[in-house]
């Protein structure tokens, strides 16, 4: 029987997963696949840690650079995150002639180009099912299921610490501090959950979503990203009386003749659309193809287990692909390398989307006349109005009213321009909320 | 570059699909693949309007031996559906050292076993990711994504047509009857609904599942298969009550040192559940993994470039991997042949699972002490119990009343013995009605 020889690098919640399951379903996994995959090394700084967590026959290091030499390897996985020592490791496994599997989606969206390539150079496969959505097998999806379709756009739920946030946020009215701080007790949000929060693990990646998508390289540094923090329970209840429900999304759209747009920020989505509904740390992909129409994934992003199932599968496929002719495999970013193309991510001004606006405005006749007219000259059309008591005002409440609009489609240059005078207006009593919108369909 | 040569036999809907897509994306599919599928040759019984359908360059046959026999034919392609004449097809490709796509899940669920050994002895490839739930790429989610995996039960949303008609049923409170033929006038039901209707359809797609996820023979003769022409709209009123929406699932089940569930009826899902909210035609599958969790995948199972998004991906596995070694092609039902295990499927009196009960009763004392102690002999627990004024009957409304109870989950074995002795009770006033509850969680 064929064997795989697997080296990892990092023993923490992932690498425990990996062994787990390897341990418990390797019967399963050699009735599929007629082959046994074996971690026969594994590096970790903590030597005693890390032998308490493996048996005997497991070979343990300090050094990565030991284990990637080794000669009992043929796999390496990397899992210890971060971009610097990662990029060395990959790259020094990549020259060593050694296969790659890792789920380090910051590494890629920032790297990929230059590991890809080197992959590429030494015909070593780079594998990362787990770096998007942890356990869904998206990329998979994306790369080989979908592969008939001229893909349009993806929009995905992509980040589970944020999406716990916000059901919480939602369905019991407790602030984003309170949100975060429970979810950091239930170890849903890391100690220090910045990446998570402003957006950035989700710009990650919808980057290398975009890639795969469109055949364009990866371009975090041009990815709009913007964060949960400054969410107010308010505009999550205002968005709930008019049919939306707000959840942080990435999204990546073709833009034809123009453009690629990639971006990642809390955005309205109507209710009934099933993306709408889910709820906790869960994460979800919406893929809208030109032949399939929308198809969607879901299931857990993050999680020991579920992360280690992604990274197994990506393991089976080295392993039945990697004797093989390159030719056999699925390039690394879905597209041929010689046919990706140099399609520019679009700035944020050029993305087209329909908006949710809430005005704080003083109470007086004419007040929505002068807003109107003003989305009007800019070609921004409303869609819905609700205008309503600002009942979390202090002292005289009367004085002021919530303006609530729902536009139309438009460029959001031209919503910045309309921005810039509304909010020039005197009876305009607060910086205006403004959250993008989605339709999805 | 190279180019793989398809022959299409059938040209209906699909295969018009397969046409327009590959026409389309022809530069897109080349990109990614780096190859070139060109559909050489098509089979349809009427020549002239074949050939209003596809351009000079195909060559159009009428008999699909011609096509199968044809030279530049490498890969057959079978959309004809039905049993008889596809298996000759199908057998002749393969005889003939050719790779076979085909949609056709009764084809594959009736005779599977003597098709895949008979691909796997003249060593040519075998896709039908079109046969399960149309364009979502659950096939390659099952052998590939979720590889890691020990599968623990699938449930699916499989059959558009019965989803739809649910649907109109629910929303807009229309009889079976009357959503039936809605769904015919919009193109969702055939003239001849019969298999849809009658949970034949999703059988077949529920059967090769089954062989999928627990490396078992497709055995679609043991298939326990309940359709929805029975169903009230006072059910999933009531359903509804208490939470719960009605759909007509496939469910497959491992049950340790028993067997393996594989069945079809009309199910009581939590209204919360993702899958609870999948509306009209759309399909939905989750599947439950003991790494991964539950994972769902939605989209359309049918239409013509829904269909053909699968077909070509197909198309794109066996143009990558034809020429490859047969080690490293993924195999057929997910298990290598030679450890697909003899494992049986367990007649419906042994499933396990929770129910809905509805007794018209009598509206006297004493009755509900009756029935509950019934139950309890039986060993069935009630987890809720309504009593409804029966508002549906004409006449002396007062002297009936509706019981509905939701129990445990129970052996249905033991449930069919306290049907029995419930149906027999003078005060039950017609024939009870059970339908079958599942939680997915």
């Amino acid at each position: 029987m064929k064997v795989v020889r697997v080296g990892l690098i990092g023993l923490g919640t992932v690498g425990a997963g990996v062994f787990s399951v390897l341990r418990r379903n390797q019967e399963e996994i050699k009735r599929r696949t007629g082959c046994r995959i074996e971690i026969t090394t594994v590096s970790r700084r903590d030597l005693d840690k890390a032998r308490s967590m493996v048996d005997g026959a497991v070979r343990v290091v300090a050094n990565p650079h030991e284990l990637i030499d080794s000669p009992d390897v043929d796999v390496v996985v990397e899992l210890i995150g971060g971009c610097d020592a990662a990029r060395e490791f990959v790259l020094r496994a990549i020259a060593a002639g050694k296969h790659v599997v890792t789920a380090n989606k910051a590494l890629l969206a920032t790297h990929g180009t230059e590991i890809f390539a080197a992959a590429e150079a030494r015909g070593v496969m780079v594998a990362f099912e787990a770096a998007v959505a942890g356990g869904i097998p998206i990329v998979k999806a994306l790369r080989e299921g979908l592969t008939a379709n001229r893909i349009q756009w993806i929009a995905g739920i992509i980040n589970g610490t944020t999406n716990y946030i916000l059901s919480e946020m939602r369905n019991r009215g407790v602030s984003f501090d309170a949100a975060l701080r429970q979810a950091q007790a239930l170890g849903y949000a890391e100690t220090d959950p910045t990446f998570d929060v402003n957006g950035t693990d989700a710009a990650h990646k919808a980057t290398l979503m975009s890639a795969i998508a469109f055949g364009i390289p990866v371009q975090f540094d041009r990815a709009y990203v913007e964060g949960i923090s400054g969410l107010a329970n308010l505009d999550l209840r205002y968005a709930e009386q008019l049919g939306y429900r707000i959840k942080l999304l990435g999204i990546v759209r073709r833009r034809e003749g123009e453009g690629v747009e990639l971006r990642v920020h809390p955005t309205l989505l109507p209710a009934r659309q099933l993306i709408a509904n889910v709820e906790g740390a869960m994460n979800a992909i919406v893929v809208n193809g030109d032949a399939v129409g929308n198809t969607l994934y879901y299931g857990k992003g993050a999680g020991s287990e579920a992360t280690a199932s992604a990274v197994i599968a990506d393991l089976v496929d080295v392993a039945r692909l990697s004797t093989s002719n390159p030719e056999h495999r699925v390039p690394y970013l879905a597209f041929q390398p010689g046919a990706v193309r140099d399609v520019q991510v679009l700035p944020i001004a050029e993305a087209i989307t329909s908006y949710y606006l809430r005005l704080r405005v003083a109470d007086e006749t004419g007040v929505l006349a002068r807003v109107t007219a003003i989305l009007a000259q800019s070609g921004i059309g409303v869609g819905a109005l609700l205008q309503l008591e600002a009942k979390d005002v202090g002292g005289d409440e009367s004085a002021q009213t919530d303006l609530v609009i729902l536009t139309h489609q438009a460029r959001e240059r031209a919503m910045n321009v309309a921005l810039t005078q509304l909010q020039a207006l005197p009876v305009v009593l607060a910086p205006i909320v403004r959250i993008r919108k989605e339709e999805l369909d």
